[in-house]
């Protein structure tokens, strides 16, 4: 039986590749976030002749799926490895970044 | 009590909150990968003039940490949008592409 | 009577400007190329929310007209200085290229 | 005799390449600024992982300096058909902006 996935194991996974591969003096912040802006931009590749319309198609087509899957991954594993060197915990991060933007913009 | 963070609550935190403002139709696939890759840049922008060895401090100042901590927050709600739309497993697609890397690049 | 604009009289003044204010040293071209991508996702955040007819007409609003203008002109400035740190002749590239995709994607 | 290259000469060249192709559907102000921050990342995956020092030998590699030059003249490429299509003087746009810099961040 695996555990199942989260944040943590995938950190975990994400360090011991690095490591193995003796990445991580590569990995400086400033690295990290360059790295992390060159795969969302991977992602702006794949929609940027799009219509909005075809935009929202676009899992139709297999080979399309299997490139932005791919490419979500790649922005995660970068996103996640950036907290991990800066002790950031990304989903705390996030959770109080959207109590912060319920004060900003109530709801109508 | 409150139940722990995992990826699935904040989909849904994002979700209402994205519903009860009407930003639905702002948000096709083409729209949140362009917003993710603006908010990633400002990720970069803060970390564009250090040197290596500043960038690895960056934490060590509260407001520099508050405002990285507060990109990351931004990134991590674009991808999880992006996720919810095209209905992408972001952990299981980071886990298969560590997979698929581990046999790319084999460790010394 | 001032002699007519060009990328060469402007790289100058871009020269003058960081050397007045000894910003050379941080205009390595890791970082000058970290900067025009900031740039340019400051341009994408202008348009990220609109729909295509919406952008076509982004000229109209006096103050989204100033704003287009001057993340162009910040995006010019930093490929120009690239250039400059580089030894790159910024119109000639463009010309060779021009060249090179007449090849790769003949007219029908 | 070839005349001298020049910014009108080169936006020409692209809108009369665009326009053989039919390509202009796709070059709405929103594509095209996607297009930019595109190829201002390909230039950024260039240099990730370099240290400052190797940055700034970029050069010396004929074929880094080919890759550079290369991505250089895509993103000049699109900032040009850019402006052509929101009528912006890109050489205006970037003396202006050095004015206002001027006023704005004094000389020591």
């Amino acid at each position: 039986m695996t555990e199942p996935l989260d944040v943590a194991k995938l950190q975990r996974r994400l360090a011991e590749f690095a490591a193995a591969r003796n990445w991580q003096p590569y990995h400086t912040p400033k690295n990290l976030v360059a790295a992390l802006s060159v795969e969302a931009s991977e992602l702006v590749e794949i929609f940027q002749w799009l219509t909005p319309e075809e935009s929202a198609g676009v899992m139709a087509d297999p080979d399309t799926a299997h490139r932005v899957t791919d490419e979500v991954a790649d922005v995660l594993a970068y996103l996640l490895q950036l907290c991990e060197v800066l002790g950031i915990d990304p989903l705390a991060a996030l959770d109080a970044k959207i109590d912060r933007n319920e004060r900003r913009f109530p709801a109508p």
